[in-house]
């Protein structure tokens, strides 16, 4: 079971480069994050990124992602101010996801909530919103409309 | 940006059909979702579910997924006991994720951890195993090597 094992693929003294090389990345060449307040444990966003955006992670201590519709990688943050400084960093069994605990500044969602996750959703469907807004969007993005999430 | 607000999306009084056809799947179909532990908030895996797997976990309460290797649904301890009872459900702003919270019955990972990121990574890229050992990978799935992480 070596190829469902990480923890096996990789040596004892690996580098930045070598963990990046180890990761197991989709066929559009990118892993998943999950991102997660290093406080509270509330998730507050689910990302990509690709082998650049792990590096830059990781060398940076500041959290950076792949955008599939921008077809780029960008800086969590950039534009809105709204940052997460990379506090702990997780990666799964089979190397294929991350979990990066995060110092998270202001809020993680476009919509000015603290966490993309505050959508509570019943076991009859019923979904009410019970997210803490801690941002104005309108501020976060100014007139950009294309600006979302970062 | 309705388009960016699954809230703005659904109705009030919303049922579990219109719940799983209000969600944005990928072009497989998919949404992915994230199964935290209830009690802890420790993230425990990382899976994907289609429109059946959304519905069968909302009216059992038990965490049912897709599986992208073996293509079919399945139900998470369906051999290895290792169930997932749904404690909250939440969907991400644009409606294409999920966080489950849940109370984990021993182990999430097929390897028979706690918990599937039990993986560090320093910044300098190497991995230490962190994981606690809750159950024995050998009993879990007996001869059969087809039943990861069932």
């Amino acid at each position: 079971m070596s190829n469902d094992n990480f923890f096996g693929r990789v040596s004892e003294n690996q580098d930045i480069k070598g963990f990046v090389m180890a990761l197991k990345y989709d066929r559009a060449g990118l892993v998943t994050v999950v991102v997660q307040d290093a406080l509270t444990g509330d998730v507050l966003m689910l990302a990509h990124a690709d082998r650049k955006a792990v590096r830059k992670t990781l060398e940076t201590g500041v959290m950076h992602f792949y955008s599939r519709s921008r077809k780029k990688m960008w800086r969590k943050g950039e534009e809105s101010g709204n940052e997460q400084l990379l506090e702990n960093l997780y990666v799964d069994c089979d190397g294929d996801a991350l979990v990066a605990q995060v110092r998270q500044v202001k809020a993680a969602c476009h919509l000015g909530y603290r966490s993309c996750f505050s959508n509570h959703v019943d076991r009859n469907g019923r979904v009410i919103n019970v997210g803490r807004k801690v941002d104005d969007p309108r501020k976060m993005y100014g007139k950009k409309k294309s600006a979302r999430g970062s």
